[in-house]
């Protein structure tokens, strides 16, 4: 049996870019109703690389599907009555509102409660102090990217995944959800704002690396490709393909010395050094040592040797793969696993991931496209209650979308 | 008036590294009472990196704070029992449980179910099909590290900041909160299970970049610094520290230009290059260009000029910091932002992060240390009835931490 948390709830969203749309298609996940309110010419994102031949963003499309979509001229003063109007309809399971806007007023949390007082309401900004900010200057500012990239090498290294706008979504989806809870308990409302940048610098601080700076050895050095506090590299096989390796436990550790046949020497090794790789530390501080001294068992075998050859070793290992290789897998899969192919007539075919929290055992895969602004009548009828004729004159007016 | 959602749930877990340990903090901070259950001498992370000069893992410390500790022998059967009644134990604000455990037969759901039918169970995992599974090797199957690091440069750029965990860790919160949430209105329990590895796949996947490859162009080259599909980069400064330039929107470019006196020179390229660089789409073609044109205005200033030129120009930017600088402007602070400092014995000065969920308006900072197994006679006595005696004799026979 299918079991979806959210089913009945209806959440309305004006927002842009990955957080908050993130969160609302994992809401949609999870059974929600997810109404998309946006400009009636798109919003900021709404060309967005990745895009196809055709300069369809893909990116929009993958993270606004599952999504109704209602686009209204925000300019006007009835589109943004209408606007309002949506967000503050009634219904014990709707009154659900994630937004991102700086500067639009009337769709502040002030106006909004005083037309509905049990509002769940959450803001995704950039700052907490009401600045802007993006996972690119964020990243900068909290400190990874002068730890990122290679041993010596001078400068940030950016990520490429836009890590923190993930957690920030699923914060946001943590903040429905807890007031959804609470509403249900209490029957009260509530305002949550989530800055990116707080978000950033708590992702940080929970891992105790800002804490590690008070300590004697100070600032942490970049580690390449190495795990830092333990022992894991990257290693070129005899075929130009590369495998991440790690022995964080003992038991790892001891499993990749065994399968690559290197007991004596590390025997050698530390009693001549007086260590014990077995301890974590010890593997730590060798890290470059233990990297040259298995380089060339990874160097001599092809990928598809190391892989027959580390099977069973009990040995924490992952190949690279590309982004187009994991692409191929999915399509010739058999359609079970968290990403699957969908079609969808603007994008053609689609690879979209189910939420990856199972519920007794199944992935909740239920993904449609969105095509953006051909919920507005249907949503507006239903909501607000409004005939056909009352929609032709908006559409006349040019304040939503025909 | 400060809101705490969570406030009287009572969640326990058992589990290590940080997916499951993080969740279980954010649950702590929204309200809930954790209770940390790990075996007697402590679970795989007890002693991680980072930690202080006495070899006090600032790591596990960091992750584990506000919860209760309870440290159990579970290889006995009586510490096996002792855990399996404590997380059943009665309550209709109980019966959560957050593990990650592949080899505890006796905390499997369907034995935990057996005891408690409502339970709210979440499983964090490696990989779906029960296989083991970290960020770093998630990460290099996923296809991240490959478009990671400089333009052109060979093999993987795995990211310094373990990113999937963080976002298992949020994930993880959602399961238990919707778990809670459809408890409170159905009375049903659930089993929930997330695998790091679909954390990561769903994570691209939503970005629409597994699609992506589909298209003609095939698969995305590193870009280095620079942001894909867009314009911004990072720029070295005349005094050698960094700043991170981003035009993403129409304003940020006008806004960018006109600040650095391009408005004639981007002119003229726009005429003779046939380009329109307040399209993001030539923007990002032309990247290499532009950053080239930017640079020596970075270059013949120093930070803090750059910081006083952009002031007020809506050019969206931000300063590289390294950690210890923030580390340092929160010990140089007033306290009221997301991270603050607090005292701990084991650790000292801890620099700690409030839940970045603002609820009403406030962070919900109430952050203390935790002390290996210390709450184990409380818990025990408060959850189980067990007396004074009983205890006693627990600690004699090494079942429980004196």
């Amino acid at each position: 049996m299918t079991v979806k948390p959210l089913a009945g709830i209806t959440v309305f969203e004006n927002d842009s870019f990955v957080a908050g749309p993130s969160s609302t298609l994992a809401l949609s996940q999870l059974g929600a109703e997810v109404v998309k309110i946006d400009p009636i010419k798109g919003g900021p994102d709404i060309d967005r690389w990745p895009i196809t031949d055709e300069g369809r963003s893909i990116y929009w499309g993958t993270l606004n599907r599952n999504k109704r979509s209602v686009a209204i001229d925000l300019r006007s003063e009835e589109g943004q009555e209408l606007a309002q109007a949506l967000i503050t309809s009634p219904g014990e399971n709707a009154g659900v509102f994630v937004d991102n806007n700086v500067g639009r007023p009337f769709l502040s949390d002030e106006v909004l409660r005083a037309r509905r007082a049990d509002l769940v309401h959450v803001k995704v900004q950039g700052s907490a102090d009401g600045g802007p900010g993006v996972d690119y200057t964020v990243n900068a500012e909290v400190g990874i990217p002068l730890i990122t990239g290679e041993v010596g090498s001078p400068g940030p290294g950016n990520h490429a995944l836009p890590a923190w706008d993930l957690v920030c979504g699923q914060a946001a989806v943590t903040a429905v959800v807890t007031g959804l809870f609470r509403r249900a308990t209490t029957g009260e409302g509530i305002y949550e704002e989530i800055a990116l940048k707080d978000i950033a610098l708590a992702g940080v601080a929970n891992l105790g690396w800002y804490t590690e700076t008070l300590q004697p050895a100070g600032e942490r050095a970049k580690h390449g490709n190495h795990i830092f506090g333990s022992f894991g590299s990257d290693f070129r096989t005899a075929d130009g393909r590369y495998v991440m390796i790690t022995a964080i436990t003992r038991r790892q550790w001891g499993n990749l010395v065994k399968v690559t046949g290197m007991t004596d020497v590390v025997t050698a090794l530390e009693a001549s050094l007086s260590t014990d790789f077995s301890e974590e530390t010890d593997r730590y501080t060798y890290r470059d040592l233990l990297e040259s001294l298995f380089r060339p068992w990874f160097a001599s075998r092809t990928a598809e040797r190391i892989t027959t050859d580390l099977e069973g070793s009990g040995v924490l290992w992952a190949p690279y793969a590309s982004m187009g290789e994991v692409a191929q897998s999915v399509l010739d899969s058999d359609g079970s696993g968290v990403v699957r192919s969908i079609e969808s007539e603007a994008l053609g075919t689609m690879l979209v991931a189910a939420n990856p929290i199972r519920m007794d055992g199944e992935y909740l895969f239920d993904e449609r496209p969105t095509t953006f602004g051909s919920d507005t009548h249907a949503v507006l009828s239903e909501r607000l209650g409004l005939e056909s004729a009352e929609l032709g004159r908006l559409v006349d007016a040019g304040v939503i979308a025909s």
